[in-house]
């Protein structure tokens, strides 16, 4: 039985004909399988920034659905080419840490691929990770595309930490495209204030609690706490980018 | 019988996931569905463009199609989330006014849907929308999704308006990527002159009627005035922003 | 027997709905057809952009698929609409040479698509191009759709020449999204260096063997020679852009 999608992530950006490319690979070799673009902008070569984003869909799709992801600064250097099993779904790319969401499951396996000489120094992509992903939504199962591979890189999301006071201190994980700003607080009770960029944001349950205009924090849909502006974007009114310092004080 | 297309419009942009999430909510639940992007790219928060490009495309797809739209400033207040039925199409989104154009049909149904209390205060895309999408897509029926709604928020494109003189005044709607002006302008025949920015754009037929870099005014694809410089941009030009107005003189 | 594919190329961006309508006329003439976007971020109006692009992918897509490539600055204007057999797969869009790879295999065969009189002026995308791509994903011959086309538009890569020292004299053809700079350059061993912008440019066979940083020449996946930096932008360094010279000196 056939895969129910194959998905791609990849840092490609769509004017320049790779993602067209890699398509043709996978319609050519694992024909009726669904392709589902995920996304093509994650910024050039930011790892960190396709691994928050699997971590976000990996295990929203069905069983036996292939995730090809391709981010991948390394290419034509010594770094591994891997896929994953992890709770029934696959996953195929480079091995440098933008898959390690799925490497922490109990079940997790991964086995490193062989990379034919006759495939490009420079895409991957196309070469090596297409037509495995193309094996896998066929059926194929680790064992036939690869060799078991101990040492895949596995990457973490910084945990915030508490200090003497009782504050919890984080950062910055992402700014989103409604200059939603994305931290590492994970929280109980939405109650307290975060203080980010020298201001105080009132933890909220929903943005009905907010005035428009206002800057708030909630548990966003990821399950971190978020700094928003209802209708507005917090990230322009505070400046706020990746690793910014954020605490959060329950009560006042 | 299950739909022929579920379709996507939203403004999450592609950089974040969001809707790498909601596609697995979809290819969860609606398995062998095919999923069709319309475009990630509606200005964030902008209902009014999201509303525009509704109208451009939702009678277009065949009977049975499923139009998924999340342009959602509102999500997490007390706005209500909507299904529609209607000329056969089934829209489902928030009660904003970005899915009126669906409404104006006679045969035009809606019911307001539940929102579950574990679903996520800002993503009601992938926790409300996308589970009664997928649900619809696979031939559920209004009524066993909602309950009727009568109030529905209706928002129509302004309409023009003839002068004492005879002159017909509209407005800029908006531009498009190629710099064209898409006004509210709608005519019988492509005679006169379209008056915008202190300039005048001769009303032609086609493009090949104007020379290169001409600015020239001609009926568009949606059905309405244009002003447009062929092969080049009107915008950069004129620097015309929506809601700018334009006037139509017929004759000379 | 239906297509495999139709694919989708266009210059139209995803804000404004173009490729909505599209996508609705797809749907609605060829249910069941697989829908695969390439890319719809060709620069508006930029032919040899789109047509360097189609040279890299439309032999890459099984035999049977329906490529549609919609970058048409001269709608409305006397430009031809056409469809190509060629190697088994089939191009639709306009005769301004974007089309020009499927052009010189040996069993191309060219039809002149009809302009129905209710067709957009602006707009053939929709009215003209798309209901013949779902026509020919269906099984219809060329025959059946147009008129046998002699003189359609062939645009060819400048090729590089060779002068009386036996330098290799190029040209920038375009520059990706990573700042890699793609030359028309062809190469047998990568040897040598590539003069480009006063710099000059190690032939490697890998990133591996660059040093983070260092500017280097190596054959890229589409075989020509690209200037880049490992883990960096060659063109943000260079300022390089299309058309710029290069020249290759083998050896020292």
């Amino acid at each position: 039985m056939s895969a129910p999608a194959i998905t791609l992530l990849t840092d490609f950006g769509t004017a320049d004909g790779y993602v067209a490319e890699l398509k043709g690979v996978l319609v050519s070799l694992a024909p009726g399988v669904p392709i589902v673009d995920l996304s093509h902008d994650i910024p050039p070569q930011d790892i960190a920034s396709g691994r928050l984003t699997v971590a976000r869909y990996w295990r929203r799709f069905p069983v036996g659905t292939v995730h090809l992801v391709v981010v991948d600064p390394g290419v034509g250097t010594s770094r591994a080419a891997i896929a994953i099993a992890s709770e029934g779904r696959l996953l195929v790319g480079p091995d440098n840490g933008v898959l390690s969401p799925a490497l922490f499951s109990l079940d997790a396996r991964v086995v490193q691929l062989p990379v034919d000489a006759a495939a490009s120094a420079t895409f991957h992509g196309r070469d090596v990770f297409a037509p495995v992903a193309a094996q896998l939504a066929l059926g194929a199962t680790l064992e036939q595309i690869g060799e078991s591979f101990a040492n895949a890189v596995r990457l973490r999301t910084p945990p915030p930490f508490r200090d003497a006071h009782g504050l919890l201190h984080g950062e910055v994980l992402t700014v989103d495209r409604f200059g939603n700003i994305i931290t590492n607080l994970l929280i109980r009770e939405p109650q307290g204030m975060v203080k980010i960029a020298g201001r105080a944001a009132r933890l909220v349950r929903t943005y009905g609690e907010a005035a428009r205009g206002e800057l708030v924090a909630l548990v966003g849909s990821s399950g971190f706490v978020e700094v928003a502006v209802r209708e507005g974007s917090a990230a322009a009114a505070l400046g706020a980018t990746r690793g910014d310092s954020v605490v959060l004080s329950s009560g006042g």
